[in-house]
């Protein structure tokens, strides 16, 4: 879907700063066209859902439960915010979409991409991200940046081993379509990667 | 799945009731061999998805959301109450099931059988049920004898004629898959229904 771009990446690559940071340019530089978000994203509905999915206390949740979970929170989060914002022409970035949960629940939780991949697209349809930018950091740089996980999102709350195994897992999706993606070195300084998104932006057009 | 049968019908049908009755007679009679449920039925993750399900305050809801949800707690569902009783040798009847989203998402709110069919086939694997029992009463009687909808509800606080959508779709599931069903004319006394109901359960060997 043209003007729909997502941002993937791995826990504490950066990508909550980035976009931060980007917003703050498109803000400064006269960009009021240009809509920032991530799911839930101030959809109430889908709110409620990511609280259940995001409780401590549901460590019993079925991992197949979770899959199902994200694409409905995803579902409503495109009704709210996205198609209209999209439908009113604007730029939407997305923090995090479909291949957060190929790669989470299809390949780091062992559901198998396939189904996940299937699930999403009976849940988004037409509404797949015009291109998806990938900010790139192993997990070992990411966890050392980061400080550790924390322990009260069940998200975060899981081992290296399975971080790595997303990582992988992204990187498996790029290989198969590098069509789909912006791939960003995360590895310098903040301020070196956000230079090197904005430049991938400008190439394509979406800011001069 | 072996032993795994679930009761279908339209709302006022009188299903709830017959099941209790049908629960009373197993424990009466010696058969504690089998176990009656419903979604959430007794499962805490899926009891908190099923309260967003039903709070009227989330009228905004996305169909394909809803859809997703229901498959959700239906997934928690199965994990937690359903497939613990089966792999223990019991027989499981359960009040609504795949055929419930078949017909009211897929038919009622025309979010198209075949999406739903393959969303529940993502959701359940090879828990399908052995057999379906569908109470067969026309939306006309129902609502007569159910004395009208309780506004409380959201799903049935729908109109009649979503009702009498639901109605078709379930018999045009039965005509398509006559052999996955058991069809139990409803529109007796309560007496009467409870009594063929028994008919089919001991033809299927469940009780003597």
């Amino acid at each position: 879907m043209r003007n729909f771009i997502t941002v993937e990446g791995c826990e504490g690559v950066g990508k909550t700063y980035q976009m931060r940071m980007l917003k703050q340019y498109c803000e400064e530089n006269g960009y009021d066209n240009v809509v920032f978000t991530r799911e839930p994203g101030g959809s109430d509905i889908a709110e409620q859902i990511r609280r259940i999915l995001l409780d401590a206390n549901n460590s019993a949740m079925d991992d197949l439960c979770e899959a199902f979970l994200y694409a409905a929170s995803r579902i409503q989060h495109l009704k709210d915010i996205v198609k209209p914002a999209l439908c009113q022409g604007k730029v939407v970035f997305c923090d995090r979409f479909v291949h957060s949960s190929y790669v989470y629940q299809g390949i780091g939780r062992g559901l198998g991409l396939d189904k996940i991949v299937k699930l999403n697209e009976l849940a988004v349809g037409e509404y797949m991200p015009e291109f998806t930018i990938f900010l790139d950091l192993s997990p070992e740089q990411a966890f050392k940046r980061k400080g550790g996980a924390d322990k009260t999102d069940r998200m975060e709350a899981v081992d290296y081993a399975f971080h790595l195994s997303v990582y992988q897992g992204y990187k498996q999706l790029i290989a198969e379509h590098p069509e789909r993606f912006e791939v960003v070195d995360a590895s310098g300084s903040k301020e070196q990667t956000q230079a090197k998104l904005r430049e991938i932006l400008v190439r394509r057009g979406i800011i001069r």
